[in-house]
């Protein structure tokens, strides 16, 4: 298995029926989601690296618009959409659920997940494009924050999924674990001690989590790959392991 | 109980505590999602008709962002975001369960619905703006249409839910009811009866169920809301009861 990405002109590895495979990208925050969910419930799967600014062509024969996460099946099948495959890990492997059973909470949960797509489109900007941190990108990202801060307050905690990290807190980790990425990038305010005093506590929990440390990569690393991604070349490369 | 859509300056109907109320518009086929729902399952339900071109004040103290469909639960609890609501009708209330039960046909069919949000964006380009209806969108919308009539060749039918419409048939409806309209303002691809056979009959079918009947609107009375919202007039209040 290959711990590389692969390429254009690559040949698609061979794959072990009856086995889950992830076709990934270690820098790819949405298919984070997939991995977080695939580890806290145990399962066994194989990977598959995939280099997005090069893609290899027989990517398309296995995610029609090219897009990863994609998760090939132990039948062949193929399922995309990072929350859509999150939530059906969650209905077919029953060990270690994620989402409240309850149908109000769970879907008091999927509405959170929703608002904090803002968060996640307005990090994107910041980080990988040329637009600027202005007071509008500003106020979307502390304004999504804050209802985070809000709602740990009121959950019994210590994680939003409880005693243990839940499907809130997995689909949203992959930004927070960017989150210091903002300070680099011209923001003062990201994950201020003071002011998001909770959900700074909640992330070094997180951080301590099996299925986090997982995929975990350090601040170091995801500065130097975005420095990358901005100068044209992404490093998806640079991590080993 | 208001027919009428309320506007700025209107007093909030007093809620029926026990009882669900969904805030809600005659022309919004997002709202026409959560009404699908709502009348397959045969729940009972108050309405709340919103002018979504001059919102009451009272709206925001709903749904924080103003947007509709917004239901008000039984306790005082709202909920949006029309397929999260749907999930949870149907996770709920287990009379005529939508989804199918099996996680990975579930998943299929979410992706399919995610899909079809391509063309839901483009008709709503070529119907209320004055985008026009150019190659590109008019490549979205035969590309999501021959996704659909092929996998309506591909499935037991004749629904896409097997005999009876299930969650699928419900959230792509709205968009379908109005494909029509696509021919008057200019196109002449929508829903050809020859190229999309299955469709079309799949269209005829939705027209005589029980559901669907409780919110269909006449292609005339969509056309003349569709040139009053272009005028920048919407007529909401155009159909009565």
């Amino acid at each position: 298995m290959s711990m590389k990405h692969l390429s254009k002109g690559s040949r698609m590895p061979s794959p072990n029926r009856g086995k889950l495979r992830l076709f990934t990208n270690k820098f790819c925050p949405y298919s984070q989601r997939v991995h977080l969910v695939l580890d806290a419930k145990k399962l066994q799967y194989d990977v598959v690296y995939v280099n997005l600014s090069n893609k290899p062509d027989w990517l398309y024969s296995i995610s029609p618009l090219g897009k990863i996460p994609a998760l090939e099946l132990e039948n062949g099948d193929v399922l995309y959409e990072s929350l859509i495959i999150a939530d059906y890990l969650d209905e077919k492997y029953h060990q270690h659920p994620l989402h409240p059973k309850d149908p109000l909470r769970k879907a008091k949960d999927k509405i959170l997940i929703e608002q904090f797509s803002k968060v996640v489109n307005t990090m994107y900007k910041i980080l990988l494009t040329s637009s600027r941190n202005n007071d509008e990108n500003r106020d979307i990202i502390m304004e999504g924050l804050e209802t985070f801060e809000k709602e740990l307050a009121h959950r019994q905690g210590p994680f939003f999924g409880g005693a243990v990290p839940g499907m809130l807190d997995y689909m949203i980790w992959p930004w927070c674990e960017r989150a210091d990425l903002l300070k680099l990038f011209g923001n003062q305010f990201a994950l201020n001690k003071d002011k998001y005093k909770r959900l700074v506590e909640w992330k070094g929990r997180m951080h301590e989590d099996a299925a986090v440390r997982k995929t975990l990569i350090d601040t170091e690393s995801h500065i130097k790959f975005i420095q990358s991604h901005r100068a044209g070349i992404p490093e998806y490369d640079l991590i080993s392991g």
